[in-house]
């Protein structure tokens, strides 16, 4: 079997859980700790190198301050948690902002825990914007500036991206356009398109919310 | 209903669309041109105002030569086919490489066909780091200084996304690791996490063909 050397993970839905069960939205994301190191064991198990966990965004910061103080708390503790497995473990984001915890200050350079064996990523206040603008640019600072320097500023934020032939990947289609973007996979081969398909992703997009992140 | 504004279209599967019809790999193109017309044709029905069609990228033109000529082809004769539409219509992608067809760089500069009511966004010849590198820091001109200029540098390109809580997008997660990964959604939320949702994931990651965008 051909394994991923890194894995992704965006462990979203704590909020949908919680309400789910009759809980405060705030109450699902330490149910989310359990999850999160079993995912880990699993990953060790398999052989798989390198994971990424997805913990909370710049954007996300700006939810009710509740949930926030409840997501940051999750991710101290998760960080924790893996701080006695074999990890060679980095918690990454932006360090600037008072919404990043000082809890994980000292794990923002990488440090080998136990034997290292799988690379460990965390972000933690991360922002796509933030990471590419340490570049040297100026024009790079700003979030609206980096968009001017694209090649493809003239080409707007994506909301709908419908792929045909069933492959579940962007394959470096507009990289900043679609960081929001939702997506939809229509498995029939684009020769075979047909109206219904359109309609389909359409009637899809029309169920989801729109966050843009937050 | 919500329509979304921008759409983007990722037109996959022809090459498996000729196989299947006993043709050559290279026969599948021509018989995307009909179907992309169809597409804007309803979007403008439906009221999409912008519709960007990925068209080929610089990596696909690592690709056999006669696909990559065929493919381009059916760009060229695409865009023609836009241009006896109501469009305001832009073909990107860079023009420096010979792979840029002649044909197409009288629309490199954004013209309105008729009445210019859809804006339309061609592909051709694209790459995301090539996008990225308009940008006046010479860090940014090479694709491995370009990931290095990352405040996310130590992160590699990332193979496989999971994301739980059904939502399939992004929503900002390392865009520049994710441009080539594979993306899959498990509906069930976070905390209910089971090891099956993993092994799920890698016995479809397992299936697919890894291109890294060729």
């Amino acid at each position: 079997m051909r394994i991923p050397a890194h894995i992704g993970i965006i462990p979203d839905g704590n909020r949908r859980w919680a309400e789910n069960k009759g809980l405060l939205k705030e109450e699902g994301y330490e149910r989310g700790l359990k999850p999160g190191l079993d995912l880990f064991k699993l990953c060790e198990e398999i052989g798989i190198k390198e994971i990424t966990y997805y913990g909370f965004t710049m954007d996300n910061t700006k939810r009710p301050s509740v949930q926030a103080l409840a997501f940051t708390k999750a991710c101290i503790e998760a960080v924790k948690l893996l701080c006695h497995e074999d990890a060679s473990l980095l918690v990454l984001g932006n360090t600037d902002s008072k919404m990043f915890p000082k809890e994980l200050k000292q794990y923002t350079k990488r440090q080998v825990f136990g034997k290292g064996t799988t690379k460990v990523n965390f972000l933690v206040n991360y922002g796509w914007h933030w990471d590419l603008s340490r570049s040297t640019d100026k024009a790079l600072k700003n979030q609206n500036d980096l968009l001017k320097t694209l090649y493809s500023s003239d080409i707007s934020r994506i909301d709908l991206i419908i792929r045909w032939g069933g492959r579940r990947r962007l394959s470096g289609f507009l990289p900043i356009q679609s960081v929001y973007s939702d997506f939809y996979i229509i498995d029939q081969y684009w020769p075979d398109f047909q109206s219904q398909h359109l309609y389909e992703a359409l009637e899809w997009y029309n169920k989801q919310d729109i966050t843009l992140g937050g």
